[in-house]
């Protein structure tokens, strides 16, 4: 048995003090599967008298963070504080003194990849992050190394167990956004300020990171289309409901169709019921992959977490542990292909729209006129009601996101549009 | 660029073809991947003249495998012959001429794989196996590196293809069993001899090598227990279709309450429609594993095929590859928990019962009295039809097989039974 290696950690709370627990109850088992004992040696906290949910020895404890992870004797930082800085900083000093690191960080990863990746690769320094996306859920690895000798196509998946829990109870209950986001926050799987999680920001950051992987090309938050689940309404779910389809919050990387290119993407769509992302309830996170060779393929679990996320921690801590002792280290980051990441219009969608019309005769006409105009094919449409609450409801084929934005332009100019009452895109529901 | 890594491969059918296909069609992509080009120097195959489904150059055609795996130029031996022999020989030949090994062999692996380990360990040779269980789904290395630091509990997944396809089919038509077969052997699905298949062999080594990789314990192909899907009737299919379930041939891997020894088995089993793993239609498979931290995920995809395969073989070839490179090799095989693998009969599991009975007044509580007996307790109970036609179904709770199966045996020996109509495991329905 090698020597005891030595780990300092960065931050405590839901996820930390999980890693802390686990490392202690599974000591000998981490031990005999790294081939030698994981010993945490240090936790850089604000507060250090705060209440924790794990005993931690009140030695181990410091706020002198930027001193922790530069000490000679610490190989492994594991960082779960979150956050750009001061994060980043102490990452970087990490790597530059020769540690390798472990975070779970998905904003830094998503906004600044580069200067992390590119001081692991200066420092030859291990980097793993795998609880940075889907937390509990094998994600990045089966991605980074199991699809290494496939091309990746599309990753289409539910990546936030906030909006997704929201989006559930509204389609289960018919419950309205803000009853929904009040029952969440009740339950802990929203925040007091549920930003980052409603309006995307939390599925983008992960998109970027997925993106980046499943196309060996750098992708950042800011390359990221968001729109967020705010204005959702009942009215909407209940319409999808009625047609067979859930509306879930996607995050979406696609190639284009000629391949040099990829969008990435997050927004609500109407996905249909029989789709098996349609399953996916609650705070669950499932994540579908398209690759040319594999085919698809779903992964999925438990999206965050405290003990999730540390397992996915703890499975990097021994991957790093074990590349220490071979000397050796994993994959480097990937992005050689270098395709372009591009703009949402480019993107290609469906969608799905409702239309407030005058009942008169020649309305489909004139407005399957527009849509012709915009290049834009119809795959269904119906009318619904008669009279002064005609209804026109429209499913498109395959098209460019611009065309689709420029078609509803058109229409809401039309005068026998009285309104352009919902508009949707809709995925996973692949009729050419 | 490093030099060329030289590939050699054994065996080019269904899933050999497909390998030959993507190292040419994604040559510079896996050259950028692995930091080295990959270059296909030898292929073994038993006929040259045959048509095959890739186009190969008639110079790398050879069918002396056992020069072909010690050639000196050689770094990697791609095994997809299948089978004990000569697949073992050869592999062994090759590490101890210092090749890494990639296999798709579960066969092998599952029934002799502490010598291809102990091998593999002795000669410092990588030994990668992802193809070897449920296709093109990332699997063996989640569950080897990203659950490393995590406590598996239980794996419980649809691993055969062929049956999946078999039992769907006779959930959505009402065929029988043997109409099902011919179906699925008219389109490619089942094999002329289906035994491996439907007997559950297949799923069986399988099972094996996941349970040992789970577990960090040696398992072989003879500690599981097994049963196949011949004797499923329409008539078992239609009746779990009433009780709201679906039979599925499941690979259930468990830890047993004490955590001391782990139960293998494959069986088929009712469970319930609105359990993850009863949407798994046609040839899929996926794979629930339920860890003490990580809680419950799931991984899906396509069990079997060529190209699926092929990509799993592909990730492989890149991991090892980047391995030679780097000088190091990935993780070895991990048995040192070394947990007892005890008899079915030790196994917990719930069973549903229908008896036919005549219709007096206290059979229910005679039948009752009997499973009291046993130890073993009742959830449901239901009496259908009347006098001659009077029929009790029971589903149990959980208990030991052992105690199930003695359950069963005292109630056909009981004069007021006429006959144990129908018994069936009941799986993924965890009402304590």
């Amino acid at each position: 048995m090698t020597k005891p290696l030595k780990i300092a950690l960065l931050g405590c709370g839901v996820v930390g003090s999980q890693v802390v627990r686990l490392l202690r109850e599974q000591e000998s088992d981490l031990a005999a599967r790294v081939g030698a004992p994981l010993e945490l040696v240090g936790v850089a906290v604000r507060k250090p008298g705060r209440k924790r949910d794990a005993e931690i020895d009140p030695a181990l404890l410091t706020t002198d963070a930027e001193s922790l992870v530069t000490r000679d004797d610490v190989d492994i930082v594991v960082e779960v504080i979150g956050g750009i800085e001061p994060a980043r900083s102490l990452i970087l000093a990490a790597m530059a003194s020769g540690k390798s690191v472990v975070t779970a960080n998905k904003a830094l990863l998503a906004e600044d990849g580069a200067t992390i990746h590119r001081a692991a690769r200066e420092n030859g320094a291990d980097l793993y992050f795998e609880a940075s996306v889907a937390g509990a859920i094998p994600l990045l690895r089966p991605l980074r190394e199991s699809m290494a000798g496939d091309r990746v196509q599309r990753v289409l998946g539910i990546v936030n167990g906030t909006t997704n829990y929201i989006l559930d109870k509204m389609d289960s209950s018919g419950a309205s956004f803000t009853d929904a986001l009040e029952e969440a926050q009740a339950l802990g799987y929203a925040e007091a300020d549920p930003t980052a999680d409603v309006e995307g920001f939390d599925a983008a950051a992960k998109a970027a990171i997925l993106a980046g992987i499943a196309f060996h090309s750098r992708v950042t938050a800011a390359d990221v289309h968001r729109e967020g689940i705010t204005e959702i309404t009942a009215a909407d779910v209940a319409s999808a409901k009625a047609m067979g389809y859930v509306i879930k919050l996607l995050a979406i990387c696609a190639r284009s169709d000629d391949g040099r290119s990829v969008g990435v993407r997050v927004h609500p769509a109407m996905i249909p019921r029989s789709h098996p992302l349609a399953g996916v309830r609650e705070a669950y996170n499932a994540v579908f992959v398209e690759a040319e060779s594999a085919g698809r393929l779903m992964f999925y679990g438990a999206g965050a977490g405290g003990a999730p996320t540390a397992s996915a921690v703890l499975g990097d801590i021994v991957a790093v542990a074990r590349n220490r002792i071979a000397n050796t280290r994993g994959p480097e980051e990937s992005t050689y292909a270098d395709l372009r990441v591009h703009p949402m219009g480019e993107s290609v969608t469906r969608c799905h729209v409702s239309l407030d019309v005058a009942d008169k005769p020649g309305v489909l006409a004139r407005v399957a006129d527009i849509f012709a105009k915009h290049d834009v094919s119809i795959q269904t449409v119906r009318q619904e009601g008669r009279g002064d609450d005609a209804q026109l409801v429209l499913v498109t084929h395959r098209a460019s996101d611009a065309a689709l934005s420029a078609t509803i332009e058109s229409l809401r100019e039309m005068d026998i549009v009285r309104a352009v009452a919902g508009v949707m895109r809709v995925e996973g529901d692949e009729t050419p």
